[in-house]
């Protein structure tokens, strides 16, 4: 197993070559599903004879599995059916941790989407840095205790922002206690000795749903997570935006109303002044999303909370239709708590970002509830494992 | 000389070896400069060996020569000089064609980035479909005609948007006379029998800043056309965002004032209407961008231009930082008009830029005016087919 940097050289010579073609059949079986060679042979463009090979290889390793097909029919296709290949349950797995306010997960998750193994834990409102990286240790450790007879190829971790992902540092997250400016995952490869990838939640968050969520069948989403803050992970041509130093899709600080409120940022108008999750509630006396929605959804709800609803709908769909115009995505997932409130909303708003959108082009982008829901980071923690698988940049033998 | 479409299956076997490696060679002589067997190297990651199969294969076919480094001291370095390695002049060249409101431009420019040969026509006010086909084809054969000893390897496109890059459309762009839903790619492909790459004047403008202008030495940029509308083109890790079907970054049509006056668009308080140049000048009462600045620097410049200007710079940081928000680019270059007007306030705008943004984890952003001025979606036109060559996906024998 070996693990290359974020943007290493990669010689172009045979190893290259096998490294490549092994990734892409595992992304095609993974993500797709079980394939004949055949399929693989005019998916990846290589002769059956190249596939061959390289199944063969993979087959002897114990990397792919070989078995049939069930016939939609029920039998009755005639003629030889081809043979499915698949990447046997819980052969190559990683671990995912989330670290969010309050809380920290950790997952177990194989390459074919599969979860199996989950725990999580609080953070106590006065942890201090080492008791924090106590705290993720342990979890770690825990799940891998649970999952003895399982090998990890690596260990992802999704965390709120701010994130160096470049040094893999959380840096200082607001309202996150006194911790700040912790080497994560330093920590974490140097106690487990497995590589380690981090990134931001939003970020992650797109991946789960393009690898294994609703957005698994497009190549352009945007994942929106709409809480306190407002973050957006932007997926192009199957790749992850990311810009010079991961902080891109910092979607919360674009001013929508130039002459609005000051931010903290230090501009006006920023979006998240106006879909701040904690501050909605507290403005309709409510203590959570559910209390809300039940509010709404009563005969009498009071006048104040419909137009602070339609207050927040009306930020929401500027920001919808700015990112429709700034990335021309295929589709636009909805993440975070914000989900819950815009769900009852969604088909209308897609409607309204629609006409609104400047190039009608590209044709209807569609406006979607993450599959994953609260989950979509933590499950986008072992994407971010299984995207270097994918991208042949950690090869698995 | 073959070119694959835009995402084509490349199957990874051993031409595409080749091809990647001669690309790579290719990218790294004509944008770096002439650099030694040795540097291709390290730069590549592949043995001195193979190096030097693959460059004596190159050499063979002129695709490359060999000379002598001048030393920078004059002749004064002791031991064996490495020999270096550039792409001869004129040797593989291409076409730009550049559409844009009442002009038509052709240039002819070689890998390097030199340009060699260089008109335009006017399109006139009462152009229909086929006067305006016309005159493209003329002016490409005139360029043509007047550089018969050099071979081309294809005809790029810009064209004011809306850009239907799939099919190399122009759809309809706003003040452009009678014409509309013109299947230019087809046009210029039939008649010149040469691969034909198109996209819209921003994203090219982007290409020819980030390939051989202002912005060689970064692999993230975000280039902004401030003219009557607004656009921008984007540069992430070294590949143009393009999003689904080509319209990403239409920075114009983000709202910047959610309680503003109705857009064409139909939104509300869209960047560009604060930003218009040909409006600008129209409140001003000058006839061009020269003219204001004239005016500006007067000692008695009139209040109220002084405020108009104010108003439009203050829209302009705005969208800086939204954009440095949302890509999270090393450089932001502006081009067109606008580029005259901000150029005296750059410093400063910079500062605020960089004051303004949410994350300043990734350091300064640079604040930059196009190498190319008016001309880098012409230049970038000729930058999308020697793209396809870098990419290896138009190769060169």
């Amino acid at each position: 197993m070996k693990l290359d940097g974020d943007n290493p050289v990669r010689p172009k010579n045979m190893q290259y070559l096998r490294n490549q073609n092994r990734a892409a059949i595992l992304k095609r079986l993974a993500v797709n599903g079980p394939t004949s060679r055949q399929e693989l042979s005019i998916g990846l463009g290589l002769t059956k004879m190249a596939i061959s090979t390289i199944v063969g290889e993979m087959l002897e390793g114990g990397i792919l599995q070989e078995g049939w097909l069930h016939s939609p029919e029920g039998g009755k296709v005639s003629g030889r059916k081809p043979i499915p290949l698949s990447v046997p349950s819980r052969r190559i797995n990683a671990l995912g941790v989330y670290i969010y306010r309050y809380q920290i997960a950790c997952i177990a998750v194989d390459i074919n989407g599969k979860q199996f193994a989950h725990r999580k834990c609080g953070i106590p409102p006065d942890a201090n840095n080492t008791l924090f990286e106590q705290l993720v240790l342990q979890l770690v450790q825990r799940v891998l205790d649970e999952t003895k007879e399982y090998t990890y190829i690596g260990i992802g971790i999704a965390s709120i922002g701010p994130v160096d992902t470049a040094r893999q540092w959380i840096l200082s997250p607001p309202k996150f206690g006194s911790i700040h400016q912790v080497a994560i995952g330093d920590k974490i490869r140097e106690r487990f000795q497995l590589p380690v990838l981090m990134d931001n939640d939003m970020n992650v968050g797109a991946l789960a749903e393009h690898f294994y969520g609703i957005g698994k069948s497009v190549d352009n989403l945007v994942y929106i997570g709409f809480g306190s803050g407002v973050g957006a992970g932007v997926i192009i041509g199957g790749r992850m935006l990311h810009g010079k130093g991961g902080y891109a899709g910092e979607l919360g600080h674009i001013s929508i109303q130039s002459d609005g409120p000051i931010c903290s940022c230090g501009r006006r108008g920023c979006l998240e002044l106006y879909t701040n999750t904690p501050n909605l509630l507290e403005q309709a006396g409510v203590a959570s999303v559910g209390a809300l929605g039940k509010l709404l959804r009563s005969p009498n709800a009071p006048e104040s909370v419909v137009g602070l609803m339609e207050q927040y709908y009306s930020a929401v769909l500027n920001a919808l239709v700015s990112v429709a115009n700034l990335f021309d995505p295929e589709m636009i997932v909805i993440g975070d708590q914000g989900a819950q409130l815009i769900e009852p909303e969604l088909c209308a708003m897609e409607g309204r970002m629609n006409a609104l959108m400047f190039q009608q082009g590209s044709g209807r982008i569609s406006l979607r509830i993450a599959g994953f829901g609260k989950k979509s980071p933590l499950i986008g923690a072992t994407a971010l494992v299984f995207q270097q698988v994918f991208r042949g940049m950690l090869a698995v033998e």
